[in-house]
């Protein structure tokens, strides 16, 4: 216990047991304010809500006396909210979409090789063909601006918006709602990728894989610089060694399931069944520091990354007239003092 | 062959056998342009002056016809030069200098923890009391403005600098010097440490075992930011797991010894007898990127590593606010970008 967490050694952890496995996932806790911290002797530990609730708790200390803890704390990772959701009727059978088709047959869609072509047809016959198990994918965008404003389904698909309504316990999404994205999708994979903004995402028809992987593994992932995409396939990486020392999460999503993506948990998303369709609400979730300008998917950078890759090719270029041995010398050290500002060193 | 050593792997290696050890160096080319790469097909190479000496060689291709390679190509690495110096008489006995005297029993020295104090005595004593195997160390400043200018042997012992001279293979050094330092040693180690102009340690008495590590070994051996000595006592971990994965050499020298120190490698210094005398000229081998200012030792960072610093902490300085995890993220995207840019990666 202790003011900080490196030093005091006070980060929490959750152990999740399934079958013969045991996943470990550091906590994010929702305040970073030491005297908010739990107690962690003798607590009630509670999933609900997409949040890892703690509660109660306390202990007698031979030189101190004895403190009980009467706070409640919350900390996040994804977590599936398992429940009934209506089933929405079709709705806009004539309103024309643009869809993403899949050129493999495999259905493997990859953002960096373009390997899909962008396809218009009217919603009625997408949803047929995505029906059939078509390589199709509509990521839905706003009808009136979609290459500026993000998407609102209310607006976009007023007919199933009034069909679709998150649970109570997700008003915190509601009141800092950012969009609300229908996806329709036939055998298509959605590639690795990852969001800025938190997200739910709202199983409605059919099922799908998710393989979520922490923050923290990106530099594993073949993310390029400024790439919020990348071209690693997961589902057949997951069980080599190239993915050895990752930390894969599985999430299985059947209709009524919402998932809580956190932001920046890298995700590729496989259908199991012929037609997936789902409604992903993205939310602000932290109070200053989002990009200011444009922001159609909920996936631009944070400003300060934007700076800081302006600010990393600067330094770069210092370096760029000195001999090799002597630039990865210094470039090395800068590098290594990054990680140490970061505080994972 | 081609213009990208990383994309077409045309860096040069130099293998050294050495009893049943094979020492693998990267060689640094004095030249970075690749049209000024040596063809490394039945060329001669050889160890001469400091410098690995690489002529002539060529081949014969089907399509292309035959080339020779005509020119004659060098590359640096740490050498030493054998051969008879003359012994330096003791000069100027009365003269006042100040030395480091060791407080620990072993002798070794650490900058960082300064288990070491200053003492002033005049030059006969120190040398009498050196030759005792005192622990005392005198790394020879400027006579006239210590704090400001670099040591130049001429002015601050003419004496001595009467009776010694560089071998003529060395008139890059004299053209190019930046200081020249006399240094007298008992038994004391020198920290791990490395200077940022080139220099050549010539050895006049008694012997030194030196430890050189690659300047790619830097992140291994616990350099803070900003700092160019580490506390790591190489000596003492050298043969430990701590040290497994550096590369390094080890140099003994004798009267008469000339060891040539690139830029940036990393070294530290034991002595093998009660006293160590040795004259260490450090020459300028950079046509720029060196700070500008006062540099008294020759360690003084490159100008791009001190601007890079300022930058790094501005960087760090927009993620601050953040929560942990999303600032891991981000610097850590950053590092990569900049090891990238190092072409480390």
């Amino acid at each position: 216990m202790g003011g900080s967490q490196t030093v005091n050694g006070q980060a929490m952890y959750c152990l999740t047991a399934s079958g013969s496995k045991v996943d470990v996932d550091k906590l994010k806790a929702c305040s970073e304010d030491a005297a908010n911290k739990p107690f962690m002797i003798g607590s009630s530990v509670l999933c609900h809500g997409g949040r890892v609730i703690i509660a109660g708790g306390g202990a007698t200390c031979f030189s101190m006396g004895t403190f009980w803890d009467t706070n409640v704390y919350q900390a996040q990772m994804p977590t599936i909210l398992s429940g009934d959701r209506k089933l929405p009727k079709e709705g806009g059978q004539s309103t024309e979409v643009v869809v993403h088709e899949c050129l493999l047959e495999n259905g493997k869609m990859d953002f960096n090789a373009k390997n899909f072509r962008y396809i218009t047809d009217d919603f009625g016959t997408i949803m047929t063909r995505a029906n059939n198990g078509d390589r199709l994918y509509l990521r839905s965008l706003s009808n009136d601006k979609p290459a500026e404003q993000p998407a609102k389904l209310e607006d976009d698909y007023p007919g199933l918006a009034a069909e679709f309504s998150l649970p109570e316990q997700l008003s915190y999404v509601k009141t800092q709602i950012f969009s609300s994205v229908l996806r329709v999708s036939g055998k298509v994979n959605m590639w690795l990728h990852y969001d800025v903004m938190a997200n739910v995402y709202a199983q409605i028809v059919g099922s799908k894989r998710m393989i979520l992987f922490p923050p923290s593994d990106v530099s594993q992932l073949a993310f390029a610089p400024g790439a919020s995409s990348s071209s690693v396939d997961v589902f057949a990486a997951l069980e080599t060694a190239k993915l050895a020392s990752t930390r894969p999460h599985e999430a299985m999503v059947g209709p009524g399931d919402v998932l809580f993506l956190p932001p920046l948990w890298l995700h590729a998303a496989a259908p199991t069944t012929n037609m997936s369709v789902a409604v992903n609400v993205f939310f602000r979730d932290l109070s200053s520091g989002y990009a200011s300008g444009r922001d159609v998917y909920g996936n631009r950078d944070l400003a300060a990354y934007e700076k800081g890759r302006q600010d990393v090719a600067k330094i770069a270029k210092q370096f760029q007239q000195l001999p090799e041995e002597i630039r990865k010398f210094y470039l090395t050290r800068l590098a290594d003092e990054l990680l140490q500002a970061a505080g994972s060193n």
